[in-house]
Formats: C-alpha cells, structure tokens, sequence
C-alpha cells in the first residue's frame, strides 16, 4: 500500500447527446455486461471529465462551486466540480430504453462525447438518503453553468 | 475520441478500518480538497477494488449477484460486483467526524486498505430517488457475502 500507486481506467462507452435526446453507447465487447439492467428503472454512471484530464485543473483543489464567486471557497471533495484530482463525474439517470448496447436515457448531467467508465444499477435500500443534509450555498438559484 | 483511450487514477486516499470504526483516511496534500465538507451529513466514497484489478477480474462480464447461485446470471454493468471492466466502487456513508484529513464516517461498504479515489457530497436532490425499482433478486436475504 503506498501513496505513488496509480490505478488504469478504459472507457466502456460515451455519452451521446441528440437534440433532447441522451444516450448511453456501451462499446459492443462489454454488451454482455448489461444483461439484467431492465429490471432497474435508475442507473448510475461513473463518466471521465475528459476536458478537465490535464494537470492545471487536477491540481485544483478548491472552487467556488459552479464558477460562482458568491458561494463560499469549497474544496473540490465538498463539491461537484469537474476540476478535481481524479476527474470522475458521477450522475443518476433514467432508464428509458435499451435497445442492444444503446441505452436512452433522462436526467443525465453530462457533456455530449464524455467517455463512460461505469454503470451501476441504482439500488435506493443504499442509495437513496433524502435526509442528507447540505450546506446553505447549495439552496442558492443555480447559474446554467454546473458543477 | 477513441475507444483505446486509457485514464490515469491516483489514490487520494485510504479505507482504514480498525474494530467497528471505519475512517476515510485522505493523504495528506489532498487535505484542501476537505475544505467545507462539515456542511454535509453524508457522502460518496469512490474507491479501487484493489484486489480486483487483475486482467482475469477485469475481463468478467456477467456474474451471479452475490456469488449467490440461486441469482440469475446478472451483467456486471447491472449489479456492483466488484469484478468489472473498471474495478471502481461506489458507497454512500455518513459523516461521523472529520479531523484535518482523518474522516470518521458510518455505513461504508468498503475493505480496510483500500484505496480511494475520489470524495463527493451528497445531494438529495439528484442523488435520492427512493422511487427507484430493482428486480426480484435485489428483494432476496443476502448472504454473508458482498457485491
């Protein structure tokens, strides 16, 4: 266990935005790893910041969270910026169809060409905490931008 | 936009794991990153399952949940076997106490020594959908073992 180990990640398949349609397109080898997922009405995807893959904005560490002055200097594991150490995206979205390895989805908070790393179903018994508490900057009207 | 791209993760951090305690323990330079993390209740830990990061572990698609026969056949991409093309896992805990860049938290579904990968809050408001629905197996007792 040391700190200088580091870890090899290969997209699964990319976000594909049309219109006002969004799409999940798994890469045809890992087809076979979506067998069951229509049993689920929720999934999650684990997609790559590939615009924020550099070492300027994997440095970064702390924000104002959605590039607004006015919410307090957060730290990027207090927020959901794209700008963090490993850029992750993390997002809960829909299931609206899947036909073969393409997946319709709604309510996906991700950029159009964002390679995929993971899918995981949404199984609220962990998943689901309506009770979490957040800080008051988050209760502020939201900007277009996102983080 | 390439499906040969590979991505670079480093740890932030480490699962540590001492009696019935469970600590995310953050490496020390990434302590910024933790800066308003009080305001939240809860958050997500994406770690590495370590042990799973071997070429025969990656190539498995399709699993028994919970390595519970009596599960269907399930695609990796619709459980959280920790076998999957890109051995990220994903748990929501509750935070206990954070001291510098030692966090106490409470429900973590990870091994001590595992590495971290990234730390984000927890928003209700995108990430609790406890109208979500799961298929049959998810309902069944599970067993001592883990996905």
């Amino acid at each position: 266990m040391t700190p200088f180990d580091s870890f090899r990640l290969t997209p699964i398949g990319y976000i594909k935005k049309e219109e006002d349609k969004a799409y999940l397109e798994v890469l045809p080898q890992y087809a076979p790893a979506l067998l069951g997922l229509e049993g689920f009405t929720h999934l999650w995807v684990l997609c790559w910041f590939h615009e924020n893959d550099r070492p300027a904005a994997r440095a970064v560490l702390q924000v104002h969270p959605r590039r607004d002055l006015a919410n307090p200097l957060t730290g990027v594991f207090a927020c959901r910026a794209p700008e963090r150490p490993n850029p992750l995206g993390l997002t809960a979205c829909r299931i609206l169809k899947i036909t073969g390895n393409l997946l319709e989805v709604a309510g996906l908070d991700a950029r159009d060409g964002s390679p995929i790393v993971d899918l995981k179903p949404y199984i609220p018994q962990g998943d689901s905490i309506p009770e979490a508490a957040t800080p008051e900057w988050l209760k502020r009207p939201r900007p277009s931008g996102k983080d």
